[in-house]
């Protein structure tokens, strides 16, 4: 028996952890091994454990758990026993406020959604999605009103993503970004730069063990992960000790494997460095997406997409793809720093991903505020992103219908890219202050003061700080867009 | 809100069976794609959901349900309800005699049986299996006790495997087999047939490729099924349309994969011609390891190990191995019917198979009955062996250690391979009776006339007969070992 409320709330946070991390590893597996005529009960089979987690979590017993705890450790000053309780009273109201049958019917609804959108998306269609978005919509309206929410129904939405953020917050966030970035690419489009390519057939075993190599050399732990194939690459966390990536190839293009597995282990080095023995409890979870967000970026923008990254790496890449042989340190570095802008936010160029994402924002909280029906979502998405992006979009597959998000009724969750883009800047930009050498050992392929870093000041903190929080403890200022416009404008301009 | 107390265990059985196929597809990744650190939380959650499905069934609603969906359905005359009933009925019976914590410690003691026979194999070591086999045996004599028994503890063992057939029965049906497969095996040797081998190399890519497209031919749906690779080949159902089997690859030997893929999709081609509509309900699954090893050792033996196989897939191999071609149909098949006693139970030849299932049967019962002690088990092993199989065992990987089975505390599950071999023996008797023109089909590659009477015949009736029931239905007769043994004479002696 638990000795005591506070010690309960551990072991049943555990149990369910052991049932969620089941429901990761079945949609792992929905991904990238699934037989085609699996989908349908697998969609039932996570309906049932989403389900199931959510009434061992709303049990009567955890709501008195949650009031003894409290008064148990109100005379303690365990920072962290404080941070656990605060966290799963939050997720407790949460839940309580939402009826079984309704996540139960939406996560069936999620399911549909994904056949839906992926059949619309490969017909080209968005009239084969449309059914499947506009019930995703209203059930995530619904959703938020069982939350609640002062401002707007997007605050609650956004909660889930990002605690502790408001939709006026990250509005002022972007207000404050766009300019920039459009001053920024005019510029840079001013420079007339020639757009690099690294031009060949790159066969996929090739890209495999490349990128298996480099994301081993970045800390990567192949005994507690692995590399699979699948339509949109994606990382998931199946345990403490299980955290697996996906890629997809392009036998023209290394590049796109390559820089999804950099991001995508991003992800996994944050997974695998929170504290394994707090696994479940939010000490123990990543904090929210927009630091999430933010390791991905760093080593797929930060690391990845530098000329140190291709001083270490260039050689290697030539060894395996002896057709690369022509090209120099410089034009590899180019390659990965061409500027154009593209149809596909995935893989959008860093002075353009942002205006993708503040595209998204803009639509998600029109369609919320009902002033956007969802049947008008090709033509607003159209419209925006020529007046944005300045193209013309030619098909939905490349423009409303080229993101999974929606489909699995994730509003709220873009903006969060922006903020993780913001975060990796700034924690770069505290990094090289302490570190004024990192470059040099970068360059040597010498990854680990960079990681051991970030290990100490993001990842081993789990949820015991709220996102902002984190930033002011990392970097001594919450999420300020002025490092990554100067990062930017270094990276981009100055080079 | 379910119309009847029968709906509702409906329900419940529907519920129960979305987390039970989370746990089998949990343990096919567990044993194909779980990277090497992920192994001790996977146990947990294994253990945690087999005891969330014990938690679903034994709740107190459901013995509530049972009582009055058998007055609700005392009056019809629907035999398909009725057995669903009688097969809730035992399985709650056995389940609520067993506390949960009980069951948890089981599959957590498991997971580390799992862990410490595949170290104990690969080292050649049984000490360091040992610990683990001994708390297994203690917790498989707790559970017989549990379960209840009226002759010996091996027949609530054995019930779990075999609903209907006791410990004495077996007995019965070996004694009646043992010596007239050693008078088949004599006369045999005295025939001083020589050993045919196909020699070469043959890449695992190619025997994937063969593999696929026999597995294909036979009737297998992978839109519904896959292969991938293991230690040791298995099927395992996830789902109505989502039945997977691995196999292992020895390039200098491709009838191992071969004869593994053929096996297992016998398995397969049962669990998908199961009535998919009922899935998760008794009518919906397979009734017995013996009828389901009666399937893969049908499609393995009759169908594989046989010239007709070679008349329509000879081509086809030498096309992938052209290192083939020398051989003719006769030494192909050959190869597939050498006899020669074998330490390895899965690689053993028909005349010898069962000789390996006795001798497991004999150590199973001295070791429940308690006439023998865990740590005397390899000595008995390689005696027994010795006499019985007349050759002397090298080492415990290639005696004892060999077999999966009780690492995962499933004692009473080698007699029904036996069981396999004698039904499968006995259906393809029938069969022929029914199509005299069977083997021209076989020979043309067109396996449809035997599946859709095996579908008809086997699959289709789930457990709504008992496996003994099934038989007489199907071939108008109970298991009866006089089918096999006049299959041996004439395909190992006779021809």
């Amino acid at each position: 028996m638990p000795a005591s409320a506070y010690d309960s709330l551990i072991s049943r946070a555990r149990e369910i952890s052991l049932v969620e991390n089941s429901v990761t590893l079945l949609q792992w597996d929905q991904e990238t091994f699934l037989p085609s005529r699996g989908h349908d009960f697998r969609g039932q089979q996570l309906a049932c454990l989403t389900g199931l987690t959510h009434r061992l979590f709303t049990a009567y017993e955890v709501s008195e758990w949650l009031k003894k705890a409290a008064d148990e450790i109100a005379a303690t000053d365990d920072f962290e026993k404080k941070a656990n309780l605060a966290h799963w009273q939050r997720r407790y109201e949460r839940a309580t406020r939402v009826p079984v049958a309704f996540i139960e019917e939406m996560e069936l609804e999620k399911s549909r959604g994904h056949v839906a959108w992926t059949e619309a998306r490969q017909k080209n269609d968005f009239a084969l999605f449309q059914p499947s978005l506009s019930r995703l919509l209203a059930q995530s309206r619904e959703l938020a009103d069982f939350w609640g929410y002062t401002d707007t129904r997007y605050d609650a939405l956004l909660e889930t993503y990002e605690p502790g953020i408001t939709t006026r917050e990250i509005t002022a966030l972007f207000q404050q970004l766009r300019p920039s970035l459009i001053t920024l690419l005019a510029e840079r489009r001013r420079q007339g730069r020639p757009v690099q390519r690294l031009l060949g057939h790159f066969p996929s075993a090739g890209q495999m063990a490349l990128n298996r190599d480099i994301a081993e050399a970045l800390g990567y732990d192949f005994q507690a992960g692995r590399i699979d194939t699948s339509a949109h690459p994606f990382c998931n966390t199946s345990g403490p000790f299980d955290v697996r990536i996906t890629t997809r190839y392009d036998e023209s293009d290394f590049l796109s494997s390559l820089t999804g597995v950099l991001h995508e282990t991003g992800h996994a080095l944050y997974e695998l460095g929170l504290p394994s023995e707090k696994f479940g409890l939010p000490s123990g979870t990543a904090v929210s997406n927009g630091i999430h967000e933010s390791q991905s970026r760093l080593w797929e923008n930060h690391i990845g997409r530098s000329r140190t990254f291709w001083e270490r790496w260039g050689d290697d890449a030539q060894k395996i793809f002896p057709q690369l042989a022509s090209y120099s340190v410089e034009e590899m570095t180019a390659a990965v720093q061409v500027v154009q802008a593209s149809h596909i936010r995935t893989e959008a160029d860093e002075l353009t991903y942002d205006l993708h994402i503040m595209l998204r924002f803009e639509i998600e909280i029109a369609l919320l505020e009902g002033q956007l029906e969802v049947a008008g979502v090709p033509t607003a998405w159209n419209e925006l992103f020529q007046k944005s992006l300045g193209l013309r979009v030619p098909d939905a597959a490349r423009g409303c219908l080229q993101d999974i998000h929606w489909s699995s009724g994730s509003f709220g969750y873009f903006p969060t890219y922006t903020l993780g883009n913001l975060n990796a800047s700034q924690l770069m930009a505290t990094v090289r202050k302490k570190f004024p050498q990192i470059d040099d050992e970068l360059t040597l392929g010498n990854y680990e003061p960079l990681l051991l870093w970030l290990r100490k000041n993001v990842h081993a903190h789990g949820q015991t700080f709220t996102p902002q929080q984190l930033m002011i403890q990392a970097t001594g200022e919450p999420t300020n867009p002025a490092h990554h416009l100067a990062y930017l404008r270094k990276k981009y301009l100055e080079s």
